[in-house]
């Protein structure tokens, strides 16, 4: 089977501008997620890097073209992405590419686009425990990972998450603090399918958690494509159905 | 308007039987639920009790067809609940009556029935605190109620739920313990609306608080028939619509 | 109880330039769609109109804030409704303002942006008959209404229809050409909740058929805001819950 | 990677009894249906068949450990299927087995015990012209499917269908009698997948159709159990979850 071809998006800011971040991700966020993806699809998946900074964000035609499944990190420069790249990932998204937003990405100019709401929610950064919980055991975003993933320090995240309902709901967080939060949903949009997933966050190792790669993994070969070629969804006219001809 | 006829039945053992249970509820819990409802819809409901020990559950097909709401609370002995009487409920749910199943329900057979699952959870009972987070804000039944709704001690019900996907899930709760779980949760079935509200044992006061009262009687409210006529849906050969005639 | 505050918004276009439409609406199609709201709700709806050409639309912030479900039909001039007020009505549905979107509004910017899809489908002006069957017989959009509804000439609206899955899927038509398509479909976005209902064009005297009118009138009293207050879904940090204090 | 473990199940009655459908399947339509998963999944699938006639109706508790999916064509003799069968069918797809439900399968025991309605629907046998539309064009049971799939003679089903609102709706179909179906659905019951298909009928050679084969065999794919071992949810306590240890 060709290769699932993977393109790790990461704002790379905060990697360059807090003390500590750097020492949990020396090579950047992107570089630990994207080493996550290819250590749990080995050959299945050509893995490759794109950031803020580059030019276009690294976020050509070409390169989306390219793209089977877009992963999406961002957070303190959401503002800084341009709205004309916005509108290409959009137009791929509906086209067929598959999109999975992390963490912080809730606040996406693109996830936002997507979803037509305001994804906000609540949030408190205080080393909370976060235990991630199965709430759809047949779910391929679900296979092979324990109930409950237990991630030791998090940023909380909690209800209300302002998306709409579900597709598909695959995880519930809880917090030390007792907040709740729905961590694992997946939306259709167009042709494409789109995961959203809660864990991540830059001042936390959570990158590095095996479980937390896992489900990263499991969520970009569940994204796939349906069809080789990428279309848009358009208006036309059309004509009875004719089966005599 | 003419007011909702409600049945709220209850298994009625634990108040016999148990030595701390007849404290809280003197009555029979199920004297309790009711006067929440009757508390909340006022005049717009008309609402009476049943009790396992009845003759036939107090459950006869007159009483079904006179009741548009049915609310279920039972734990101890589901297996003593007659097939025939929850093929009858099932029917007439099936046919537009509502029915809230409420906590240990989850385990009843007409519940079972309903869902097609084993409708199992983890549990506990060690006086967790549970908090209720609306996760739906925009639906009926979460209407006027805190986010979120904290109850002090209650037994802890934990994810897998095996339930189908609810049709609208409306409330999720965390436990001190760190359990998640599905709390309120719709479903459509034949004619009939379904909701399951977790909140609720015979060991703690839960019915006597007043959020969880307006939650029952918000989904009373909700699940009233849309049709006046009670119909069992039935496969017929039907001719190709002709609307020239 | 206090009537439901009903704006019916039209683009009347239509009415001013074509041939035929002023004769099937000559007050405009908005005066007909209002007159079949209030022909059902009657004193439980207080309903007035606004157009495209009317300054702001005639939706400034003080209309919306005073309407508690609004209903839009627009066709030849989606993109002369200004982008100031489509963020307006964005925010008031997000804030719990109900929204009724007709017919040919799936290309409205405010369906689109509620949406996050293109809301492309296939179409052919060609006096197919409509058939609207029922999928959904205890939702209260349906109460009332004859399976199918059957309408005698229409515009055909096809899938693929790019939208989201719909929360609830009440209505689904048929076409003489062969086609089908999604035709009654519920979306819960933030606080508010949107109905889309496909039936309904300019050069069809749909909107004087009685099942049609019933349908939205139905649509209009389930949109109704759960809550008294207009609250936009906001981020904010908050601290762990502290039910000891 | 290791073939997918698939048993077509067929009631194999009419083949036996009725005048034309041998001819149609002079092998079984059973042997039809397996001979068409073969063909689309090749070295990815080991097929089998199972009939009512063979002791257990071929489904011993052998050989469903050994099914990774299973395919239900019944419709004549449901009654004959053993209670004792149909809830070992039930505990091994709760436990995890697919379960791919075919046409005037909709009335088997196995599928109204996991849908918990009636299943019931409208019907008629008079050589209706099915057009089967996708309405999820990136669900992976709908790839590499014209749009419509058109069948020349079919029996008609068509709505009210009494079933759940399904997880995820792939496929709608029109009649020439002007009905509508939701003729390609979804549902996850415990840890198991399911699919409803409608095409089939012992009158017409709709299973020598490539394009309906290619459905059945994307169902089989996607229905594939997402773990290795075969677990029914069970109730049971549970301590706080401890991370501290």
């Amino acid at each position: 089977m060709t290769p699932l071809r993977v393109t790790v998006w990461g704002e790379h800011r905060h990697e360059c501008s807090d003390e500590d971040v750097p020492r949990i991700y020396p090579d950047g966020m992107h570089a630990t997620i994207a080493e996550g993806v290819r250590a749990h699809l080995g050959d299945g998946a050509a893995v490759r890097t794109a950031t803020l900074d580059e030019p276009e964000h690294g976020l050509t035609d070409e390169v989306l073209a390219g793209t089977d499944v877009l992963t999406w990190w961002g957070h303190a420069a959401h503002d800084e992405v341009g709205d004309e790249i916005v509108e290409r990932v959009h137009r791929h998204v509906l086209s067929g590419m598959g999109l999975i937003v992390l963490h912080s990405g809730h606040f996406s100019k693109i996830f936002k686009r997507l979803m037509g709401t305001t994804c906000s929610l609540r949030w408190r950064k205080d080393g909370d425990r976060e235990l991630v919980w199965t709430v759809n055991p047949s779910h391929p975003i679900a296979a092979g990972v324990p109930h409950p993933i237990a991630l030791g320090e998090q940023e909380m995240y909690g209800e209300f998450f302002d998306i709409p309902a579900p597709d598909e709901l695959v995880f519930v967080s809880s917090y030390t603090g007792g907040e709740v939060f729905r961590s694992g949903a997946t939306f259709r949009r167009g042709h494409g399918k789109i995961f959203y997933f809660g864990p991540g966050d830059q001042a936390y190792p959570v990158y590095h958690h095996d479980d937390v790669r896992r489900v990263i993994a499991n969520a970009v070969s569940w994204a796939r494509p349906a069809a080789a070629d990428r279309v848009l969804p358009e208006a036309r006219r059309t004509d009875p159905v004719d089966t005599d001809r």
